[in-house]
């Protein structure tokens, strides 16, 4: 057992997306995990985002589905209980607008998405917990006016473990419209 | 369903440890919180206390006892899956040394650590996830340092819901000293 591991990152095809692979330390008791840790994150290639919030959604249902949410800031987002799918699309304006990427997450997984970029996830396990950060203040008006995506977008096409038919939806994500419908989220201004 | 709830803080018999009921909003798929919110919980009294690392420990068993950890550092602990009762000793120096307090917490509760308050918790179900924030780095060579209780002291003596004996531990934790050897945390240097 070394105390030095570091987290390991990986590109994905979504521009600032990126994958953080966790040191999960078992022993007798369960196991810990450093899930954020800006000194080791940074070196490896995180942008130092500054949290500021620390959402935590509870599932209780294999199958249960929540998105696509772009909104204006960075999330870091993981699971501490369970498996999950997660897909992102970018909803950014620029040549990357529509780009889709998946991939299956545990307690050991951690993923970097940039502000802009469609989050969703669809629960593989019950009971399944996912806890994400991010660094700006979410509110109820301001949340009316973020991107927002169909689940069952047919251009993004996301091939869902439990089809949409047979998932525990919100009616408010039942309702987003399709890709063509999307007004691109700007770039910040700097 | 109010957008505004606020989240409302109790004082504890230690000073600077405090208790944050959280607003959990259930739905058809399980439920949400902010777990951690600076722009609402400032207000209500919770320190600015800008954390950089989120570490999240997991455990199998009922009884899984984890303590008593006083370190550098402030902690804002919470349970994102199943329930604990929490134990709380205060190990720095001044007229508070000794002072302990205990509560039982799940998903609807956090609380707020001051540095040097010595930190343990004991499950109460199985599948526990504990999940809490901090506002300076562990380091191996540092954790060598920190201040350290036995959960069994016979001074402080928590009322622990599993008994010690019964109870799943570290050997690193079998071995921290009485209350009488312990070297309480000195005040911060301002
Ligand atoms: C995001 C958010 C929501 N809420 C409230 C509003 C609702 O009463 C309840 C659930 O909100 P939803 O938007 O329905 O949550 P969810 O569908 O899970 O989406 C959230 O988690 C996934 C994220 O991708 C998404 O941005 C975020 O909106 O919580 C808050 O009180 N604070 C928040 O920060
Ligand atoms: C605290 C910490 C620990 N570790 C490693 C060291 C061990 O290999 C493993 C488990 O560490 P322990 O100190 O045995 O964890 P635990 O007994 O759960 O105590 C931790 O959680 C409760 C906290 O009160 C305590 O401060 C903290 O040390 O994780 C890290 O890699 N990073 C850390 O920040």
């Amino acid at each position: 057992m070394s105390d030095s591991t570091r987290p390991a990152l990986h590109e994905s095809p979504i521009p600032g997306l990126f994958v953080v692979d966790l040191d999960l330390r078992g022993d007798n008791r369960g196991w810990f995990k450093e899930n954020w840790q800006r000194e080791k994150m940074l070196p490896i290639g995180l942008p130092d985002f500054g949290p500021v919030q620390n959402n935590v959604s509870f599932n209780d249902e294999v199958g249960t589905t929540r998105g696509i949410h772009a909104e204006p800031w960075d999330k870091f987002v993981s699971v501490v209980h369970g498996r999950v799918f997660g897909a992102w699309v970018d909803l950014r304006e620029g040549s990357s607008f529509g780009t889709v990427f998946t991939v299956e997450i545990g307690p050991e997984t951690a993923v970097f998405v940039p502000r802009g970029v469609g989050n969703a996830y669809q629960t593989l396990e019950p009971n399944t917990v996912y806890s994400y950060l991010v660094n700006d203040h979410w509110s109820p008006d301001a949340g009316a006016k973020y991107t927002f995506l169909n689940l069952a977008d047919e251009t993004a096409a996301i091939d869902w473990p439990i089809p949409l038919d047979d998932a525990v939806l919100s009616d408010k994500d039942r309702a987003h419209p399709r890709l063509a419908e999307v007004r691109p989220m700007p770039a910040r201004k700097t």
